[in-house]
């Protein structure tokens, strides 16, 4: 999941019922008349249908909406950018360069991309709650395997068709969400990446800000633009200082409702060595692009993404490392637990899942690593492994019953398989070599020389070697071999010869050992007793509240507004198109491309550029359109400010500001700088 | 400072009086008796002083000492591995190859390599303080600076004596110490870094080990090996389990007596920080290190000490999250408190310095990052820039008078700058590039594109565009050109036009303000308010109890022991020759040298290879003698296990070990391996 979205905090609350602007809402709980009280505009049903009906989910880990009646879809740059690089090669780097299809015959398909409109929700909380009932253990994670699998069955396998069930409240409530899923989706619009991402790593998360992170792509169905009748309209005017504004999309995850063991598992022994890993992948990545255009190009994506998440994660340990704030996560949780102590059957019921949650951290701890290396999906950060790994698991699974395999290899889970497993993505080999190589290094430090895993992994071989023998020696880049072993079965995956496939195949036992003992003995009594305090907490705050998120819809609500930061300065709501310019310097990450350059005395200095609002989101929003109270877009949701890391524990209303392109800017320069007049009429049809 | 030896504890305890075993004691107050009410063996006057007499200090961060009368020096390899980096160049790599001079006349000078041995210690403790007396912030500091500068004097500006203000228990005593200083120093034997360093990054820190760290130098004075009657000798038998054993070496620098709160600034702020940076640059490093061979020989003990320095304060770190650690810290602190608040007189004198101490934490927070950055000693990672830098201040300096200047550049420190300033080491231009790319990348994401210093560092260059230009530009790199600009003082450096002078020059104002203001604002009253806890503690505990680490001479005594490990596994505390041949894999870092391979029958394999004994050390005590109660040489200590690395905080009696190289595998391979006979007969003569 891409998380771009998402908290340094001092003056949070953390005390239900909501504040503010706080929460991130399931539409059928919408806090309408909250909304309504504080702004003077209560959104009914057919407002918040409407706007549930135009968003998307991208299922790489991004949000976005419809914005025309014939599929035509609008999210960020950063969410679209593996596409536009995956269509790039050596001789055209439309990363660089940009990409607009001046007719509808140039939209051109991207490798392996999902969109999926959410169709309905049924809540299936009884039935689940039946099926595991009085079990624990392996016994609960197979009863949970299997009620998953039966409910998604329900739904058949028509891949234009997915259906996920969806844990709310970390188990309290079990939803069938049913989406209409695009996989054919082709690329329309994408700026120099120069100007999308402006500023680069170094603006990442800060405000005032002054990016064009815009991307259109197109949802294709029989081969025809999809007819998409639900879509947002464009502001005529966009948005001013104090107006309420929404923001439709798909929060990733946020960590709202775990206890205090959790937080401090986070703290102490997760978040430390996750960022370290991706401090030293970052800088491989950076020193491997020194060596030239192409390694450059050929990992550029990767690593956004990585300087992305290392100080999304940055923000968020050092919210939990802020004694204030981790005093009132405390607090919270010791009142949640007084006021069960006043009710002696709640009392009994549930009081003890805190403990067991407690208990099974330090288990966790232990146990996470080789479960981390090895166990947890995908054991190694390379895609010929993954490959490897999917089709020596394929004739293994499907020779069981649906509800009894992993999960990945469900009935529905298969029917989308082959969009990834045939997927035409390049395949870089020095990429994959160093990839693997850092993966095996990284297994052989954490776990020790002398581990059994490790040994089994590497023999007698050192990463390097054993990266450089796999990379060079399989021939799973192809896709053709990829789908003769498919098509070929247990047979075919006996028979071959590919190291890759030989090299999955001699750890496969170890790994699903690894995995399974993670789930049953961590992972399921963790579940049970989060299920124990949710339940817990219905019964004391009610439904007053929202669940965390998990990366299905949401809608939010707040006001565009500027902040006064901690260092006392007062930050305005708006940039404008005249401060990016000034903002320029000609040295990287602050490079215009030409074509703006170019442009720039066609473009109105004053037109706001970015702009900030109060709205409460979290990685994954990233592309959510910003809707105002006419349900039209005035802006393209990017980031949040690195005051809003810390809301993956706590939401702050005084600094936490999300982080939008705003309405005019993104239609001025499709006008003035790309003269993309084809998709301007179909966006902004003339009146 | 090398730290290679240093602290995941459970089982420490940290009252004082010190436990059994524990602590890096001075020799003037050493604790005989404990140590012979304990094992039966209390050392004397003579004893004690033999020991330190033949101890010496490297001063680039390690230990050592005389093991023949003509100045040879037994150290670790990784305590001289720079110096024989220093004299390999592309065709000739004694770092691969190891080095051993057959005669005196191949024994060759390291570019630049200070060994000091102690002569005296002088307590100073009255005059200091009432140097300082009743002054704060900048005129304690000020003050702080003169009369340092006024002690040193004392001792003239012969380069061969060299005499330090050290601050005992954190400002509690000040003693000045002097040093008979040699800086001809030249490499005698290095074994091959396969074999030194055997297994790696994998087993650094861990136990058991089967490293051969070990190299030899020898002190030279006056174009003639010194005279060096005080050595030590080597045992005939080596040392068995449970024999009490000692060790000399410098400790460099212990955190035992933090406050909480800068425990706190430690595991909450500093930590995260710094070892995300070592983790990214390692990154950058393994990459540039697969890029060819050159490469990776000049990083390649860049890369060592950035990996041990990643691996051990991870350990640190760890021991400070782990929280029934950490609240062992608060109980030992909250009972010295305690026992204050019991003497009026004593609280009102002494307690308000928690609180300080506490308060500049909070400061510190907001300015280290900057100090860090640009104010701290050299701003930037690059040779090239720590030469322009020097260059510039001297001038400016030396028009001072020696009191009032940086420290760096007081009279008895400028009596040592030419061995630094005119070094033949070599310089790499790409390496010099990447680490100043590195580091002003590095300062742009801690303190933002738009901070001031930032922009006056930068100007409108990328990182990659500054350090390009600069690194290709300056003539710094040829001696002749550095000795030139010194010479031509002040008027020379104003008329340089070398782009790296220039840029020194250009950023020197803002690099002092910096420092001042965190050497005034932060360190001054913390520096004070140590000064009141250690007053208080002396008044609480007496003198019972050792200082804080500092980097100078210290004894620790322990006994050969191995251990049960957490996991529960019984470590037996030697291992052996064969051992080592039994581990080799022949994959990278488990690759002996052909050397070995050809000598494995001449070697028994039951011969002692490393061993485990309880000594209480630290970084800096690499290359320390293991000696036994007859004072003979039974071990090169050249690492502590993984558990040792929550010493810094405080010593675990029942985990911690001391790892050595057994003095039995030292001179069995020197003459199997590497029938280095002249050596052999100089350290083991003939009886």
């Amino acid at each position: 999941m891409k998380r771009t979205l998402s908290a340094l905090l001092l003056a949070l609350s953390l005390a239900a019922p909501a504040l503010a602007d706080e929460g991130m809402w399931t539409f059928d709980h919408f806090p309408a008349a909250k909304v309504g009280a504080a702004y003077g505009f209560t959104p009914d049903r057919a407002f918040l249908d409407h706007i549930r009906s135009s968003s998307v989910r991208i299922a790489g880990g991004c949000s976005a909406s419809f914005v025309s009646p014939t599929g035509l879809v609008m999210t960020n740059h950063h969410c679209a950018v593996e596409c536009v690089g995956q269509l790039s090669n050596k001789d055209r780097d439309f990363v660089a360069t940009g990409y607009y299809a001046k007719q509808q015959t140039d939209e051109v398909a991207c490798p392996n991309f999902e969109l999926d409109a959410l169709t309905s929700i049924n809540d299936v909380t009884n039935a689940v709650l039946a099926a595991t009932r009085g079990k624990s253990g392996t016994a609960y994670n197979d009863a949970l395997k299997a009620e998953t699998a039966r409910q998604q069955a329900t739904c058949g396998t028509n891949p234009a068709i997915r259906c996920d069930l969806v844990s709310l409240y970390h188990g309290g409530v079990y939803d069938l969400y049913a989406y209409h899923r695009y996989n054919d989706v082709r690329l329309v619009f994408a700026p120099e990446y120069g100007v999308a991402q402006f500023g680069g790593d170094p603006d990442n998360f800060n405000f005032p800000r002054f990016d064009y992170d815009i991307s259109l792509v197109r949802a294709y169905e029989g081969g025809k633009p999809a007819a998409t009748p639900e879509y947002l309209r464009w502001s005529k005017n966009g948005s001013r200082d104090g107006d309420v504004v929404f923001v439709s999309g798909n929060p990733g995850g946020t960590s709202r409702e775990l206890t205090v063991a959790q937080d401090a598992y986070r703290r102490d022994a997760s978040y430390p060595r996750i960022i370290s890993n991706l401090a030293e992948y970052r800088g491989v990545l950076e020193e491997f692009g020194t060596t030239g255009v192409e390694p450059r190009r050929q990992t550029h994506e990767t690593l956004f993404y990585t300087e992305n998440s290392y100080k999304e994660l940055t923000g968020e340990e050092h919210a939990l490392q802020d004694s204030v704030f981790f005093a009132r996560l405390v607090a919270r949780e010791n009142a949640l637990r007084a006021a069960l102590a006043k009710r002696p059957a709640l009392q009994r019921a549930y009081a003890g899942a805190w403990d067991t949650i407690a208990r099974v951290q330090r288990l966790r701890t232990e146990r996470a690593i080789a479960y981390n290396q090895i166990g947890d999906g995908q054991a190694f950060q390379s895609d010929l492994f993954g490959y490897a790994q999917t089709l020596v698991r394929v004739p293994v699974e499907k020779a069981k019953p649906s509800g009894g395999r992993l999960p990945e290899y469900s009935d529905a889970s298969l029917a989308r398989l082959p969009d990834e497993l045939f997927s035409a993505a390049p395949v870089y080999p020095q990429v994959e070599e160093l990839n693997l190589r850092f993966s095996l290094t990284k297994m052989r430090e954490y776990l020790g020389s002398d581990d059994p895993i490790v040994r089994a992994v590497l023999g007698k071989k050192s990463p390097e070697t054993l990266a450089h023998e796999l990379i060079v020696g399989t021939k799973l880049a192809d896709v053709a071999t990829r789908k003769a072993l498919f098509e070929g079965g247990a047979a075919a995956i006996a028979a071959s010869q590919d190291p890759m496939i030989r090299f999955a195949a001699s750890i496969d036992a170890q790994s699903r050992s690894v995995r399974k003992h993670f789930e049953d003995e961590v992972l399921a009594p963790e579940r049970k007793a989060s299920e124990a305090i949710a339940k817990a907490r219905f019964a004391i705050e009610g439904t007053s509240t929202y669940p965390d998120a998990t990366f299905t819809p949401r809608l939010s609500y707040g006001t565009v507004r500027g902040y006064r930061d901690e260092r006392g300065r007062t930050i305005a709501p708006y940039t404008t198109v005249g401060g990016l310019f000034a903002r320029a310097s000609g040295a990287e990450p602050f490079v215009l491309p030409q074509s703006w350059l170019d442009a720039q005395s066609q473009l109105d200095p004053g037109t706001p550029m970015n702009l900030a609002s109060t709205n409460d989101i979290i990685g994954g929003n990233s592309g959510s359109p910003l809707i105002d109270k006419s349900g039209e877009v005035v802006g393209l949701v990017f980031d949040g400010n690195i005051e809003s890391l810390g809301g993956n524990f706590g939401f702050d209303p005084k600094l936490s500001r999300t982080v939008s392109v705003d309405s005019r800017a993104l239609l001025a320069a499709l006008r003035a700088v790309y003269h993309a007049d084809r998709i301007v009429s179909e966006i902004s049809p003339a009146k």
